[in-house]
Parts: structure tokens; C-alpha cells; sequence
């Protein structure tokens, strides 16, 4: 007999997931250079002010602002221009009353000068001579002593994805190495007797396996590393072996169980027989992905997905990439979802949020969601599309020309 | 004498590169399940239907539909199970009028069936007579032969950029190796006298280089191979010597040259002396980015960018990055922008266009845009940001509440 299942909102389904989670123990410290896309397992605070001296922001000339007060074209300030700060060098300069130096964007400001006049606002009069013709305040065109970062500050914290600003702000900082958190680990099951391998020419009856290396891709866009643990036949001895070596040798495991009740039925079986508490939940109010499992295992994540390769895909994004983010300590994980405006009235059931295929089209400044049309869950559909626009639960559709969200493919 | 330059729009200056740029011609044949972000150097066309048999999508009844035309709850169509199709095998069964034979999701269509009738719509009369309750269409929870794919239909074509999705499609037709683009190579020289490298300790008036981690960075994400080639003096020899061993080593090179005129003049005319036809463009309406420099030498695009790191990271974004898609073969970059309302009014000048770091937030299925403050072109003001806003050319700013373009950092 098929099982029962009682369906609940996509959301709750997380929410009952999620205070399983926790990232992964594992650290390991890297040079910063090579930790593009990695998540910080420590706090970083600054060791040093940056700058550490005053800098200009501008091509010009260091002053004391006092001196250029009342300034103008017709009543220029005369400055006599004592020497030029060399890029990379001390200032070695000091400026005493209606001085100035010579100084480029980046240089360090002199001793006693405490503002930068454009080049653009000075006339030279003669070799040692300029004539300044707009006032500069205090701190005009400078970049003060720890004005970016202050010594002491915190920059960035556990949890932090590294983009390439973040691992530039670390290298200005010196911060050469950090420990970061190891890479998740995802087993990828895939069950179904009618399921060869890709290079196999599948007979009547058979397809090629896919989901394994769609999920592989996702798993490793989400900064996880993907292990594909085969195909394995439908009976519960063979799932057994493979679900517990998922156990053994990874963080989270994914079964994409075949597509009929039996299957699904053997999957739950299995699952709650490999250690408590098993499953959490069993049939989620999606669509595609209406018979997806969420489980934890003696403390690891363990999903049963639709075996379908539209529902396997969609559903993994749903659940299992933000278990990669959790586990993988990332605290802000990079935005997967845009809004746009629908181009057209697309159906769906109150009670029920729906994922449809769109294509994304920019005209004047505006996106727009193009929904993808063909037999629904079909991989190829997804290879039309850029993004998933949900049709959200309460809704029974949406009309043309409403906001949706997108999760961008 | 500083060089004078003519300041042409961001759009501009990018249609005056673009026709000099071609894809790489190396290419190179890997495993399909490899492929993830590459770019296809062939067309693939299907070898076979997919699916190569009717398979069911539901869990039921395989039937001839005709049998059923008429069925109600209260005069259900009485028939007589003559089998079940195994998963995996060809379904082995050839149907006679009022008969129908078991099959699950995916199951091989028997000889003579045309239609699926979910278990749903049927009652078990006795074990081998079933009653329908709704009558089925010809084709009705079937997938027919040639349905996702046909034979001979062009699958994907050369510049695809291969996602999970294709990867999968590809395998699913039993594609497992193919050709793809080489990775485009992106030299990047970093100059400036006061730049020192990130594990130095830097001496008053230096700072730590980062620029050639924060592009290698951006690099990477465009699926170029970054070889950085390390910090160069401000002199004319030095600075040739690195270029021409940029020219030698990539395709692409990119100097962030140091932020005073006197190191952008040098770096322009260096560009220049290495070979036709030279700089493209000088000056861009851009902010930050104003002095940038795109130049093609001997067919190699060549980027002048300036030495700040905020600017030179907005300005590799805007310019660079398309440069490393189009080289790369693809036609089709992944989508880096959305829109978003803005919070707050952001002043500009008109003429210019403005890049602006911003935070973003959905509420209520809306994203927000929400300016991020602080000295512009600071790094850590990039590491604050979720993108850039842009704030168009034709505009004096924008007001709060306005949709604008967000490319995502």
C-alpha cells in the first residue's frame, strides 16, 4: 500500500529542516588569495589602520586649508610650492604657513598639511610659485588614518562569503592567510531500474541517468562537492548499502528516488530505517516536487527527491542548496532570485506554489518573465529558461503584468 | 604635458571594442560531466528521439483511450488487466480492445495503448478487472516518442554555456564528450611605486597591492583563467617588458595603472608602442572609471584600467568581464543584473553615467536598492554592497522609488 503523507507548505518544510543544521566542523586555513568563494570560519579585525597615513584622493596639491581661505579667481591665494611627495615614499616634506607640496592621488600628505587643492584650481606662476583660486576646507580630497578601516575594527566575520572585494579588503588588511570551512560533502544517489549510466545505449524500457550530474552542477555552483555514488536498483538491500555509504562519506545525502509510489515509498523506507530521526517531512505543496522527503539522520541532512529530472533539479534548489549554505557556515548566501514582471497569465491552485520555467528579457530599464511552455518537468524545458518564477501558495495564478520572483538557473 | 583624452559614453566605448573581438580559436574535447561553466565549440544535434519509446508520467493504467471514451463514476468502462510493465524493460505486453496493463511514472507504453488513466480514476474490481471512472484522450499522461527532443533536432548550439540543465540534457542523449572553448587567459600587471605585495609590511607612503586579486577574482567568475604577473615600477622599460610578456602569456591584458595622470599618460603610451592599432578609447563618461583605456593590440584586447580598487573593479565589470564572455565563445553570459526600486534619491551629473554600490532587500516580493555610503571607490565600500546601481547617463540623478539597473558584484 502506498503511504500516506501529509503535505505541508514549502516553507514549513524548511522551517522544519533547518534548526537540524549547523555548518560543518571541519576548518582548514588557506592562503586568502586561493579562498575565492570559500566561507570564513573566523573574525577578522583589523591589525592596522588604513590607510595608516593620509592619503590623497586627488592629483594637487597638499595645503594647510587656512591658507586658501577667501581663495577665488580674482583673488587667488599664493602658495610657494616646496617640494613634490614621491608615489611610495615618505612625504619628507614639512609645510610651514603658505606652503605647499606637489602631491599625486595616492601620495601620502606632508607633515602640517591637512587638505588637497585639485590641479584643476591652481595656475602655476612661476617654478616655485602657484596661485590656488577655490578654497579647500579641512580634509578636502583626503583619505584620513583609518578612515576605510580602523584599527581594531571587525571587517569581516565568521560566516562571510569571500567575493573578490572581500578577499582584496582581507590582502589590504595583510591578512594573507584565514581559516576557512571545509567544502561540504553531497552523495548523490540515483535509484530506478530503468536507469544506465550516460555512456550506456539504454534498451526499451530504459533511460540514461541525468540527475546524478544536474545535481553534481548544482552541488558544486553552491560551493559543495558533489560525490555520485551511481545508479542502484530498486530493492531495499541495494538502497540500504548505498543511503549508508552516503552516511559514511558525506555531509548531506540526496536520493533521487525513481518517479513511481513504490519507489518513493522503498526511499521513505529506507530512511527511516537508517537511524532517528528520520524523516521530517513527507510531501511538500510544490509543484513539481509534490512527493519530496526531508529527513535527518543521526544528525545529517537526507532528502528524497522526485526522480523526474524538472522535480529533482527544482526541488534541490528549493531544499537542498540552502542546507549547502547552513551547513557550509555561509551566513549570507549570493542572491539566487531577482523579481520581474510577468508577461503573461500563468494558472496555478491556491494551496499550492508553483515553479514555471521563464525566460528573462530586459526592455527599458524593466525585466520581464516570459514563462517557457512544453510538457512540464522536462530537463530540456529547463534548458529554455533562465529562472523559475513562483506562483506563490495563496494565489490561484498570476496575472500578466504582476511582480513575480525568479530564481535565476 | 598630461594627455588630453576624449570622453565617449560607457555604450560607446564598448561598441568600439566589441568588433575586434573574436573567440579564442583553441578548443579542446572533455567529458560532458566535466563541462559545468564552459563554453560548446560545436553544434550538437540529437542522434535519437528522446524519449526513443511512449513512456507514462503518471502512475496507472496503459489503455487504448478509445476504451474509456464515455466512463463516468456512475458508468465507469470495465477492463480487464492483462499485465504490469516493469521498469526498466520493454513493456512486453500488446493490448486488445478493453484491456489495460499496470505502469508506473516512466514505464514503457505496450503495443496498442495510447493513454494512461491515473490510478486515481480507477477502482480495483477484482484482480484482473478494473473499473475507469473518467474517460482519457489519445496521448494522455504520455510522452511520446520524439517528445523532448527529436532526431535531427539541433540540441544546443556552439557558444552555449553549459549549465546543470544542459549537462544534463547532453548526457540524456548520450553525448558524453564534447568540444568546448579553451579558458581565456587574462594577463593582469599592477602598477604604481607605492604598491607592495600583500604579505610585505608597507612602509609610510605604500600600500599592499590588491587589484590583482580582486580582478583575478572577477576573473575567475567569468571563467577565465587570471595569470597574475605581479607589480611593476612606473617606468616606461619595466612597464613595456611586463605588457609584452602579457601579450606573449594571454589574451586578454589588463594593467591598473596607478592613479596619478603622470602613470596613466605612461600607460597609454605604452599601449600604443606595443603594436596597431593601439588605444581605442581614452576616457569614459563613467564614475568611477573616467581615465579607463580599451585598446586592441596585434588582435589582443588590451585594458588600461585605473588604479583604484573600487574603480578598478567596476571598470573590469563594465568592460572586461563582457570582453572575457565574448572571447570565451558565449553567446549567451549568464544574467549579472536585475532591477530593483531605489530607496533613496541618488544625485549624478548628466552625461555621466554612475555606478553606485547598493544593498539589496526584498520586502514583499519587491527588491530594494539601498545606497551604500561612504567615500566612493573604497574597496570597503564594494564588500558593503550586494551590486552597483546605475544611474543613466541622461540623467541628473535618481529619485527614491524609481526602478534602476543593479549589476550584481
Amino acid at each position: 500500500m502506498p503511504q500516506l503523507f501529509t503535505v505541508i507548505t514549502p516553507k514549513e518544510a524548511w522551517l522544519r529542516l533547518e534548526p537540524h543544521l549547523s555548518p560543518v566542523a571541519r576548518v582548514e586555513t588557506i592562503a586568502t588569495a586561493d579562498a575565492l568563494g570559500r566561507v570564513l570560519a573566523e573574525d577578522i579585525v583589523a591589525s592596522s589602520d588604513l590607510p595608516f597615513f593620509a592619503r590623497s584622493t586627488m592629483d594637487g596639491y597638499a595645503v594647510r586649508a587656512e591658507d586658501t581661505y577667501g581663495a577665488s579667481e580674482s583673488l587667488p591665494a599664493y602658495l610657494k610650492v616646496t617640494g613634490e611627495v614621491m608615489m611610495g615614499r615618505p612625504a619628507g616634506i614639512s609645510l610651514s604657513p603658505a606652503e605647499a607640496a606637489l602631491v599625486h592621488t595616492g601620495g601620502m600628505l606632508p607633515q602640517n598639511a591637512d587638505a588637497v587643492v585639485m590641479i584643476e584650481n591652481t595656475r602655476e606662476v612661476d617654478a616655485s610659485t602657484i596661485e590656488v583660486v577655490r578654497p579647500v576646507a579641512r580634509g578636502e580630497n583626503v583619505l584620513q588614518i583609518g578612515e576605510e578601516v580602523a584599527r581594531g575594527e571587525g571587517v569581516l566575520s565568521r560566516g562571510s562569503l569571500l567575493r573578490p572585494q572581500e578577499i582584496g579588503g582581507l590582502l589590504s588588511l595583510g591578512v594573507t592567510k584565514i581559516t576557512v570551512f571545509q567544502r561540504v560533502k553531497v552523495a548523490l544517489i540515483s535509484t530506478g531500474d530503468e536507469l544506465v549510466p550516460p555512456e550506456e545505449e539504454p534498451k526499451p524500457g530504459q533511460i540514461r541517468n541525468t540527475n546524478a550530474y544536474t545535481l553534481a552542477g548544482l552541488a558544486s555552483k553552491a560551493g559543495a562537492i558533489p560525490l555520485r555514488l551511481g545508479i542502484v536498483k530498486d530493492n531495499h538491500e541495494a538502497l540500504t548499502a548505498a543511503a549508508q555509504r552516503g552516511m559514511r562519506e558525506a555531509d548531506i545525502v540526496v536520493i533521487s528516488a525513481g518517479s513511481s509510489v513504490s519507489t518513493r515509498d522503498m526511499t521513505a523506507d529506507v530512511i527511516n530505517s537508517l537511524g532517528p530521526p528520520g524523516i521530517m517531512v513527507h510531501g511538500v505543496s510544490l509543484k513539481p516536487g509534490k512527493p519530496t522527503i526531508l529527513a535527518v539522520v543521526n544528525g545529517k541532512p537526507f532528502f528524497g527527491l522526485p526522480g523526474n529530472p524538472g522535480s529533482a533539479m527544482i526541488t534541490f534548489e528549493l531544499f537542498v542548496t540552502p542546507c549547502i549554505y547552513k551547513m557550509s557556515g555561509c551566513k549570507q548566501p549570493p542572491r539566487r532570485f531577482l523579481t520581474a514582471k510577468l508577461t503573461r497569465n500563468t494558472p496555478s491552485a491556491p494551496g499550492r506554489e508553483d515553479y514555471v520555467p521563464v525566460k528573462l528579457e530586459e526592455k527599458e530599464g524593466q525585466l520581464y518573465a516570459e514563462p517557457v511552455f512544453g510538457k512540464s518537468n522536462v530537463l530540456f524545458n529547463l534548458i529554455r529558461a533562465d529562472g523559475l518564477a513562483q506562483v506563490p501558495l495563496d494565489r490561484a495564478g498570476l496575472a500578466a503584468g504582476e511582480t513575480v520572483l525568479v530564481i535565476l538557473l
